[in-house]
């Protein structure tokens, strides 16, 4: 093999690499998962049924940093899951595209045993925490994400904001893997991207919160 | 058990959490990986030894985008390997932080059969095709990437320009995953964040690369 087929070669293997990442492919069409920003400092009392809180004051100010950031980015369509922190977080970010925020509870955090009104400690990493279960959470969140998928148009858009645990089983889902397999806890307001064509779907990146570095807003 | 001492359970719990996972703890040092700039469009030959290409036109753009995104960012020191795409991306993100780029052969790209001068197709998903073992690899940049947290002040972020097989191998080392485990493909110029205090590091976030998104950058 000469040189120069060699480095043929060479271009065609990173060609077909790109090509199964989904990368410079026509079309491509992206979900931006966002977690909801904090609603839990200084809290007095997360209530008697469904945790539900509003952002925090902190989370306000995340928000923003979220929405800053995002202004410049073409948005096709802004989701939410149908709890306050993650609608009032979408709201934030849906103003400056002049975009309604559209909710669906398939995008709820995982029902934990804190929603049913018990009390329930931190989990043994690795061990599953949830009175929901991992399939009934993949299976919803997952429909909800193809079907906002199947409205977006070739090459959209759409900004997802969804909670901690249920984005995770989500990604995981997605990458081939079980609970605790990926722990990564992801920061408030952070964004993790997929991208997707036909039945197709990859992770682009996970969990980035770099616009959260100013002292204070829990980026560190 | 009183609704007011199942609120501070539960902001116990999730103390616990962020704790676990090295958010909001004092001292936190970071490490950004980040992927070189593409080095690979347009390119006539591959060469005959090492592959080590400059940045391409295309890849010094994406460089110039990344050095944007990183110059509000208090960065204390930059780390390449020493292979030329990675210390011209580190070149560009060092300047306006009035840095030297200091290079580490550790942080080079996984040895390849192309390296050695051989011709090798794509690897199908899962099968590790690579002459130097993963376990080499890990070895040797988990060693650099600790020596380089080694000489952080408490609190202090390093950059560190390395490759994406060195990176997703170290990455996947962290998390506890394997070669394959983890099919993500981190873009040129991708942000990959880890944290670290003491010993422990966990990764906070993946590949991002969101300042890539004009067209012609290779952002989708």
């Amino acid at each position: 093999m000469s040189e120069e087929q060699r480095s043929q070669a060479f271009l065609q293997m990173l060609e077909r690499l790109h090509e199964r990442h989904l990368v410079g492919v026509e079309g491509v069409k992206e979900v931006w998962l966002v977690r909801h920003a904090d609603a839990y400092s200084g809290i007095a009392t997360i209530g008697e049924g469904l945790v539900d809180p509003p952002l925090s004051p902190v989370g306000r100010r995340q928000a923003d940093r979220l929405a800053e950031r995002m202004k410049p980015i073409a948005v096709d369509a802004v989701w939410s899951s149908d709890l306050r922190r993650a609608v009032q977080t979408a709201e934030l970010v849906a103003a400056p595209h002049r975009l309604p925020v559209r909710t669906d509870s398939r995008l709820r955090e995982v029902r934990t045993h804190w929603d049913e009104g018990r009390h329930a400690p931190l989990n043994e990493p690795g061990e599953y925490p949830f009175p929901e279960s991992e399939q009934e959470v993949m299976g919803r969140v997952e429909a909800a994400v193809r079907d906002i998928l199947g409205e977006l148009p070739p090459g959209g858009r759409a900004v997802v904001v969804s909670h901690n645990a249920a984005i995770g089983i989500l990604v995981s889902g997605v990458l081939g893997l079980g609970w605790g397999q990926l722990p990564i806890l992801p920061l408030y307001t952070s964004i993790t991207v997929l991208a997707a064509k036909d039945d197709r779907m990859v992770v682009r990146s996970l969990a980035d919160a770099t616009h959260l570095l100013e002292p204070g807003l829990g980026g560190r």
